[in-house]
């Protein structure tokens, strides 16, 4: 007997756990097989034609359906313009060109629209991006729901630089540069009517100036990043554990976490391992910088929290060549293995 | 006192006609002033960084809502390969990468995404270009009209090639490879339900192996070209017309129009000018070698019905300076001006 949603799209398809890895690995790779499609990294690491050596070019692509378009921290067009960008800065690239997209409802406002398109221009000249094409398609009221984004970026990456989940290392450390969990629930109070004791403003910001200064001083040290977003560190460990067949063990203690975050999580029985943010950056390093990268973080305008949150290990026998787990140590001392998110959580967190 | 729409998008705002342009120069270009962007130009045109001579780089955007999402002739997967492709190529760039960025509506049937995506394969595969990078949302039931697709498209430029509308001069030829209206007639006719006589299939295609063929046997006798989509060949010529201050004149008699297209177009009151193409390119040449140009187009497979529509002339006194104007000379021996869409014709046709 066929369940209810077979053969049909669901909300659990666009929340980046289980139900959307094997949508892209069950339809969607069968048919698309480019090696830098494959790997499944924020950006595709491409060759450039008739350039000199080290011209290498980063693509990748997003688009944003994030409900409210409004939210604390940030709005949507914040929001395509950061997520591109640390999508292309995690791969070591220097972001350079971004496309708009549009998508928009007919009696959409066009005084949302620009503060809309204000938002994208002055967070592209934080990150040092242009805006190099555009499109815009409209559609009848009930067709969209207000207003879609897609923006692609295309940066280029030095020469040198390696940075790939291969480097990674068991006994490598796990660092991130703040608080998780900010993104998801600014979203969600500001789409439910919630509102907390202290309030939560969404950590959307473009880290690219962050990592590439990361970069500059710890160099190979840095063996691989990505950034935090549609389902949360969890998501995040897990596929890059399976990727790389090293475990990753959190330790919870030591994850920055909110008070305020917390307490919004225990009160909406959320796990803030799972929400998303969209100005985080997970890093696996040699653990013989790990301090002084934390000190360096510590010292940027979007690096405060910093911290390291665990470290790599060994995958356990039974699993070998299976790809690596993720495990979390909890706070009273016991360890648990780390799922995929199976269903929905959220939808439109993006 | 306010009009209706006073302040909101309408449908109109997504035709490619006035009310586009009035949205992209009044709104959308006070945010966004990036000399690739601001031509308007089909794909933008950047440099690379670290590259050798020559190693420039070419990149455009276009999302897809087109409905229905089967049409004779062609898909929506079809369709956002070939529109970007050909975006590319006709600013002289080979079109080497795509990204897909899919927004899906909950409950969309994972068949019919599977019938688009191997259709995106297939085409981009005779186009010969590789998907890189693609990213799937999904929206609540109602929220989108089952699936709209961006794609994203980064092409090489070679050395050397110099197309452009500055290089138009007044008694240039104009040509287009074949017959105009049969993709806004093919999508209409499915999405009305009207079957006419002699079926009409959509002429979607990826030109870019015909264009690339053009270039390298004519050189810089080719002096600029743009694919005939949205808002027809009226559109594109009045637009190219006041971007490069010459006057073009198309010839009614001359334009390879089939019968089913002017049968279907009196049946509906519709203008086959003003409808979409995608499988259509105008290319203003070098007099000297139209003729030899229009022979070699008709031995292409998506050439046969190549033609000289037209030419261009040295614009009218009182406009000097503001740009040209495009005229029709009609079957009956007049010459009317051709202006701009104003209001909506036929929304979502790609």
């Amino acid at each position: 007997m066929k369940g209810y949603n077979e053969g049909k799209v669901t909300l659990a398809h666009g929340e980046g756990g289980l139900a959307t890895q094997r949508l892209i690995s069950g339809l969607i790779l069968k048919y698309f097989d480019h090696p830098a499609l494959v790997r499944l990294d924020d950006a595709a690491v491409l060759s450039t034609e008739g350039g000199g050596e080290g011209c290498s070019l980063a693509v990748t692509t997003d688009s944003f359906v994030v409900k409210p378009l409004f939210f604390p921290g940030g709005d949507i067009g914040k929001l395509a313009v950061c997520g591109t960008v640390n999508d292309l800065a995690v791969c070591g690239a220097r972001p350079r060109y971004l496309t708009v997209g549009l998508i928009l409802e007919e009696g959409f406002s066009l005084e949302d629209l620009e503060r809309i398109l204000s938002s994208v221009a002055r967070t592209a000249a934080e990150a040092g991006v242009s805006i190099v094409a555009g499109d815009t398609k409209v559609v009848e009221k009930g067709s969209a729901d207000q207003v879609f984004i897609n923006t692609t970026g295309v940066g280029f990456i030095p020469p040198g630089t390696a940075l790939g989940y291969e480097r990674i290392r068991p006994g490598d450390a796990v660092v991130i540069n703040g608080g998780v969990g900010e993104h998801g629930l600014a979203v969600l109070s500001q789409r439910e009517g919630l509102s907390f004791a202290t309030p939560i403003e969404s950590d959307c910001a473009p880290l690219n100036g962050l990592i590439q200064g990361v970069l500059n001083r710890f160099g190979e040290r840095i063996r691989f990043m990505r950034d935090v977003t549609r389902g949360g560190v969890a998501t995040v460990v897990q596929e890059v554990a399976a990727a790389s067949g090293v475990d990753f063990v959190l330790e919870e203690e030591r994850l920055p976490t909110s008070a305020a975050v917390v307490g919004a999580c225990e009160m909406l029985g959320l796990d803030p391992l799972y929400l998303a943010n969209e100005g985080k950056v997970l890093m696996v390093v040699d653990p013989s910088v790990a301090g002084e990268l934390v000190a360096a973080l510590r010292g940027e305008r979007y690096g405060k929290e910093g911290a390291v949150i665990g470290y790599t290990a060994q995958t356990r026998g039974k699993r070998q060549g299976l790809g690596g787990e993720a495990f979390l140590k909890t706070a009273l001392g016991a360890t648990r293995r780390l799922d995929l998110l199976d269903g929905e959580l959220l939808p439109r967190i993006c």
